[in-house]
């Protein structure tokens, strides 16, 4: 269990929440640039965990909003940060004692590492998502019943809004709607909660997973391992496909990422295609056109030659790429959550087949 | 002067601000029959001169937002105002001493009479426009250097916005997104002022020049005046035109009723013919294609044979309408102002041309 994130465990970090994040969550050596900053602006952040929280504490998760193609070319400040953080502490009347990532993916999670750093917070080792998904109803603290309101955004340009909404859908309609106005991408501090709602709601342990993750695919070979059979064991994961990218289509719709990967497969895969389509993250991978993985099971595309994770918006043509599959946290595969996070919720015909089970 | 807003000053309220909102602010019958049933629970509504108010108060503008064909739908109820109102309240840490309309217009003319007689607080004698313009910046106060936010949305489902924006182009982007999002329209309060402020920004008296207008057509006959006349002289306006409506263009756009009107003329006017074009408010009136009249000056259409103002929304095929122009405010006027209400701020390809003056 690390104690605190600094220089080093950063870059770690960095890798394993890319791996997480399942395409999406943006440019993470953007996120990871912004966090070297304010660690050495203000020192290691505490990665601490629930049980440690004092018990009147508001539990604040940050993150950026937007589609990822748009955060590369709006790089967020610490400002806007303390804005939002500030913005619900004072709608609340409560101030945070630890803030959280929403999700594990490229920015969102070193986002919150740098508002931790400049408000001298330390970060909850968890996320609401064990992964990355492009709504915000699709967190854990929702399905356990928990508002993602009071939310406030912000922009670059000093803009913000507080939101209060009758439930998680219309926040995701109305902060999606104003983020888009804002030009793309804002910066956000939702689901505040009670120490005692964290505890029952967050997919613990995240953060450090992201960290051991990143750490594996870093040593695997110095420790005369493959990285890619390390990484599978410590994720319990399995291998989807080999192959090189052949097409890709990307376009930003309504402050999302969409698109698809076409891979041809290469060894053993070779004669068999693989498409993988996205909406910020990974949703689903058909093979020959049936789906051999799909949300909420998390979907990553990795370098074939150094292993590391390859977003939505790095795939390009050519590349050579491994694509795995790791099952999702046990909360997603309940009844009411697969409503929410299934295939059938990203408007597929077909049911969802967890990863780990025998697949025909 | 009127010292409060009973229900017989009430109608003749409602005829005189439908004809200051120049077709737009929504349908009339419905914000009247609103404000009678608050005024008629609560009782009559102080009606309050800007120097009479405290020094320390805070006067705070309600209305609604959004295209008035909406409006009609989607009646809004006292819960919402009273949450606008509270939102900007408790943000800024000070309790209204007034409330006030934003624009002279059908329903946002009533709203404020709503809120005031639920919270039991006087409504200032003035409004933000004299007349009714379709953004948010095209206010008195903006031009006045006031900040519309902290500016707060609510809709009748219980959603609540509080926007803080860097200026009022902003205000009106992220507002008119949040209330297209919100389903078309929505309950605000916004342009939070000092009663100094107030004093140095509001366009004083439009409530009793209404109530003035509304009783001058309601009375004339009897006075044995023609009211047309009567109307005329008390506004310093002047027919535009006499004719049948013989075309109607209306859409709902952006959170817009956008549209055209086409008037074949009779009597002095056959022969020739009058295009009025409106985003909720109307914006030109082209008399065999050459501008007779424009913003920021007011184009009101009456009914030809009860005077009684006609909304863009209740311009209809086939109807016999008189079109009058009335002089804007001064404040329109100045050149810093005609930039955000002028002809040329709509897409008009022509200058400003105060009624008034000698048109050739």
């Amino acid at each position: 269990m690390r104690e605190y994130i600094d220089r080093e465990v950063l870059e770690d970090l960095a890798v394993g929440a890319t791996v997480l994040g399942t395409g999406g969550g943006g440019d993470p050596y953007l996120g990871k640039l912004m966090a070297r900053q304010s660690i050495e602006t203000y020192g290691p952040v505490r990665l601490i965990q629930v049980e440690e929280l004092p018990e009147e504490g508001l539990v604040l998760p940050v993150a950026m909003m937007g589609a990822p193609t748009v955060l590369v070319e709006k790089v967020p400040n610490g400002a806007e940060l303390k804005r939002v953080v500030y913005a619900v502490e004072t709608r609340l009347g409560r101030r945070a004692v630890a803030l959280m990532s929403v999700e594990a993916g490229g920015i969102n999670s070193t986002i919150p590492i740098v508002a931790a750093a400049e408000l001298g917070l330390p970060l909850l080792d968890a996320d609401g998502m064990g992964r990355a998904f492009p709504e915000i109803p699709q967190c854990s603290m929702s399905v356990r019943g928990i508002s993602a309101t009071p939310m406030a955004l912000a922009d670059e340009k000093g803009n913000l809004e507080l939101l209060e909404t009758v439930d998680n859908t219309w926040t995701e309609r109305l902060s999606r709607t104003a983020t888009v106005a804002m030009g793309g991408s804002s910066i956000i501090a939702l689901y505040p909660m009670s120490v005692e709602e964290a505890a029952t709601s967050v997919i613990p342990k995240t953060m450090s997973q992201a960290v051991n993750i990143g750490e594996t695919i870093r040593t695997a070979r110095r420790r005369g391992m493959d990285a890619l059979d390390a990484l599978l064991g410590l994720t319990s994961g399995q291998l989807l496909f080999r192959g090189k990218v052949v097409d890709v289509m990307r376009r930003t719709v309504e402050g999302f990422a969409r698109g698809t990967a076409k891979i041809e497969g290469v060894g053993d895969d070779l004669g068999s295609s693989l498409e993988l389509e996205f909406q910020n993250e990974h949703l689903v991978a058909l093979r020959d056109g049936e789906p051999v993985a799909s949300v909420p099971d998390l979907i990553t595309v990795l370098d074939a030659d150094t292993h590391a994770p390859v977003t939505t918006e790095g795939i390009s043509y050519g590349q050579r790429v491994e694509v795995i599959g790791m099952p999702c946290p046990s909360i997603w595969r309940e009844p009411e959550a697969l409503e929410v996070v299934g295939p059938g919720y990203f408007g597929y015909p077909f049911e969802y087949s967890p990863l780990g089970e025998v697949r025909t």
